[in-house]
């Protein structure tokens, strides 16, 4: 049997537009729906502002904490992208041209389109491995466990594919939603119960109001199939006890 | 004249069905476009899962560097709701059952039904301030400058009203958009000199994809109008110049 070893991640999202409450970010949710079927466990997510200083400062503590850790926002051409020179800093390596960026870029363009502003997106930790982009040319580019990608989410969401094969994750997180018609008070007790004797599978409870209707979907988290299918058991027992409606298993 | 003197906050959000992806966290969206409206800057926002270690830690964190933490999340009746008693922890005081709480929820629920799962909502931080839920009755918390929500968005969002005279905000910061039919690259060297020549104005500049148009929006941020007004003249120059079309400003 393979060896259950968790492997963990942390997104940090560089952006002044998402704490400003312009922006709704979707990234995060993308991502971590991504990670979690490749058997990465998300173990945090940052928001920090376009500021050198706590870019580097915020990587530095999570490049260490975590196996890997995905950047969104601040690769593009624009005077607040800043991301790539902020992960040099934090490397302590050179910023400078990628040449196989370069080589992308301008061929991505129109003779002549390949300008000074677009010429910034080449620039790069040096030695930065490329994350390919299918969708608009420039390139993200990862630095050891660090994986860069642009903040536009239909960007960002297009170069995942050729992210698959950097990221090795452990076995993955299987999950089952038990859906009912019913309040949490009235379950609490019984499943704490069963969380305390299943302390293998992670249960969370979340009440729902939507489509006029009120309930709880109670959600089952394990990388053991048969962990999840126990615990499932235990809690249909005490819904058919209390004779609640199952509204979605 | 009233003196800028910035005031922070951080939000954090504690929530596994956020870091599964199994959610599209929305309240940060709603609490940035609310502090920002009160003079308020958001410094940071932090997702974590529903673990006591993890939220007592980062509090103790949170809450030295910013004059003001919201927590949303985990002040349910179920075993993962866990916040109140992690606040408890973070500031060493004792997890009791909060009287007037418990006054409010008895006579918000028919006789018999504030039962045990519900009297959890009413364990709280001792002599923690209430804030008043006109939703669905179980209040939230504060204590000193850290303000406990739920994390159900609409219920979150009815209790900021209340939370309003609580929040000491700083000058309102003010923005200004000029939305532009160009891609970023073909502005970024002017956009970068005129930010060199306006410090005090944050200057953003966001591409957006939507309905068939493609453009870039600025945003200019400060507490200052005036600033903003002479920094908007300075782009509306180079756009003149460059015979770019105005979307929208």
């Amino acid at each position: 049997m393979k060896k259950n070893t968790k492997v963990n991640a942390a997104i940090l999202i560089i952006g002044n537009e998402i704490l400003s409450g312009r922006t709704q970010d979707t990234n995060t949710s993308t991502l971590a729906t991504w990670l979690n079927s490749i058997g990465v466990n998300l173990n945090e997510v940052r928001v920090i502002p376009d500021q050198e200083e706590k870019i580097v400062e915020t990587l530095n503590i999570l490049r260490k904490l975590n196996d890997y850790v995905f950047t969104t926002g601040g690769i593009g051409p624009t005077h607040d992208d800043i991301t790539a020179e902020s992960v040099s800093k934090a490397f302590g390596i050179k910023y400078e041209i990628h040449k196989e960026a370069f080589k992308i870029l301008e061929s991505y363009y129109k003779p002549g389109e390949f300008n000074e502003g677009r010429q910034k997106m080449v620039w790069m930790p040096e030695n930065a491995d490329l994350i390919l982009n299918p969708t608009s040319g420039a390139p993200g580019f990862s630095v050891e466990n660090v994986f860069c990608l642009p903040g536009v989410p239909s960007i960002m969401k297009s170069m995942l594919g050729g992210l698959k094969n950097k990221i090795v994750g452990g076995e993955p997180i299987l999950s089952h939603t038990i859906s009912l018609k019913t309040v949490e008070s009235e379950i609490a007790s019984s499943l704490r119960k069963v969380q305390e004797e299943n302390k293998d599978v992670e249960i969370g409870s979340y009440p729902f109001f939507h489509a006029g209707k009120l309930g709880v979907s109670i959600v089952l988290r394990s990388e053991n199939q048969s962990k999840i299918d126990a615990c499932n058991n235990e809690i249909l027992k005490f819904v058919n006890k209390k004779k609640i409606e199952i509204v979605d298993r």
